[in-house]
């Protein structure tokens, strides 16, 4: 954990602020022999005998969070949480083990220590849920708030790439897509408590990485990724890494129950935050159509196809994305 | 290498951009099993026997560099490479081997392309200075540019760690310190192309992490780190880590050829940069007063003493440290 104090900066981060998150996050876990505290963390070499995995993500204030939820349906510490799993979903995506979370916070000046505060438990909540203990990091001033996070994971002797997508494949999703994109829709919208909306608000917040699916996928599936930009975004770097196309069924896209009633509340295509709102983190997995283990944990949604692209089919017609939804083409 | 996009973002960080640095830092590295492209980077088990070490450092516009300084003595390349070598010198200060970088770039709306390649083709001279591949990292919209850099090693036997510093042992720095941090100070001050102020400038946005000396110290020296915050602050971390203090003769602390000359032009303290400045990144080293190890790498600037704290003296009297310099007591 380090004060992020460069020449310029002739406010240092205050040790203290450091003090209190080595407290919270602790110093002393198995299979780390150094943690916070130190210029970087030791884990030990053991743990590691397929590969390391690494992944970083990042989240700013205004474009993937924003403090005006906070009291109106959200809270720091939910957000805290929910920037460390976006980031461990990478490596439930990999068919990765969780083994660490490095966790970087940058916070403007004259944010409250409560703010910090609650930012890391919610991050420490989401490291004891995986197993991930908050090896270190980095405290930062900046000019507004963001947590970058990187998680190391034990990778499973077969990880599950995106790479490797067959002409034939069938395609499978982990669960219902959309309900998270539409409950930071609903949050946005100062919605975040109301009745209705409060389930979509929660899973938005709280997403569940899959790694009780993601550990055996490598085995089973020719490719995978979780769903972060959206199911055709991340079927299309599936397509793109396999040098293939596919096709989706859209009415075959698993949703829940009340979308379309809160889609249509917020004026939102009913069908265009399952397709393409993102942040599911569901896992979408590419196999043979007869893998009767990828058909258990996944509902099917479409096939792989030659050539390139990702389309879209509703009533036997391609449709194709807008700004606004999906309208049919021609 | 993931796109950092949430369901606020409208706007997805373009594919272009990622492939574009999917080139720029290549995909294929020897000990990189998977490398950019997939969810996560996954690097083979067998470099990391004895341990993986992993820290991260972030670096923001207006607190660790200003885009102000381009073209008046620096460049994004340069302000990349420092990003990238700051934070490998986290590793260098564990007595780590650097094995792979992840980049976390944040970029406002509308910085032209040409700023994002500057700053990776400068993280990527670091990457190929210090033999550890770019194998992963995200690409966000934020407000402001920022460069969020996660460095992964392989540890050695024995980590050069921060406590274990005892009472008796003397205190060594590998290098002249207080450069770096007044040709920080001179790029602000517009001096960045001045013929006196060059080299400082330069050993400011070039600093060299000392993995020659890391690898071997923590075989020899009781305790180490990085001088990063500057002298006191790090040597303070060291006596808090193992409940000592030190002392530090000032006038023993090596300066560059040049540094008071332009301290003074600057209106600095003539100490003041060589004993708080920071990103000095020498190492710090506390070991056994009759080392000869240790005084072939280092100039001996102080000593290990029982109480808390980091005092200064000269010319026989403690100096304390104020607002602009350090001053006798009393």
């Amino acid at each position: 954990m380090s004060s992020g104090r460069g020449p310029i900066e002739q406010r240092p981060i205050e040790q203290r602020r450091i003090e209190r998150l080595r407290a919270l996050h602790g110093i002393v876990h198995r299979g780390v022999s150094v943690g916070i505290g130190d210029d970087g963390a030791v884990l030990d070499g053991g743990a590691f005998a397929n590969g390391v995995v690494a992944s970083v993500d990042a989240q700013f204030e205004g474009v993937h969070f924003r403090s005006s939820w906070v009291g109106r349906g959200a809270t720091y510490r939910a957000i805290g949480f929910r920037a460390a799993v976006a980031a461990l979903s990478d490596l439930a995506a990999m068919g990765a083990t969780p083994r660490a979370i490095l966790s970087s916070v940058a916070l403007p000046v004259g944010v409250d220590d409560t703010v910090l505060e609650a930012l890391a438990a919610g991050i420490e909540d989401a490291a004891r849920m995986h197993g991930a203990p908050v090896v270190g990091g980095n405290l930062s001033r900046a000019s507004e708030l963001s947590m970058t996070t990187t998680v190391l994971g034990e990778s499973c002797a077969r990880p599950l790439l995106r790479r490797g997508a067959k002409v034939g494949d069938a395609v499978w999703v982990t669960g219902p897509l959309g309900a998270r994109a539409l409950g930071c829709r609903a949050l946005d919208a100062g919605l975040g408590l109301d009745d209705q909306a409060r389930a979509f608000v929660e899973a938005f917040l709280g997403p569940v990485p899959r790694f009780d699916v993601g550990r055996t996928a490598g085995a089973r599936a020719h490719a995978g990724i979780d769903v972060s930009d959206g199911l055709v975004a991340d079927l299309g770097h599936v397509c793109d890494a396999g040098g293939v196309a596919a096709r989706i069924e859209r009415d075959a896209v698993p949703r829940w129950p009340g979308h379309e009633a809160l889609a249509a509340r917020l004026g939102r295509d009913p069908w265009l935050d399952a397709l393409a709102g993102g942040d599911d983190y569901e896992l979408l997995l590419v196999g043979p159509v007869d893998d009767a283990w990828l058909a258990s944990v996944g509902t099917r949604v479409g096939e792989i196809v030659p050539g390139q692209g990702v389309t879209i089919v509703a009533e036997g017609r391609e449709l194709r994305l807008g700004a606004t939804g999906f309208d049919h083409f021609g």
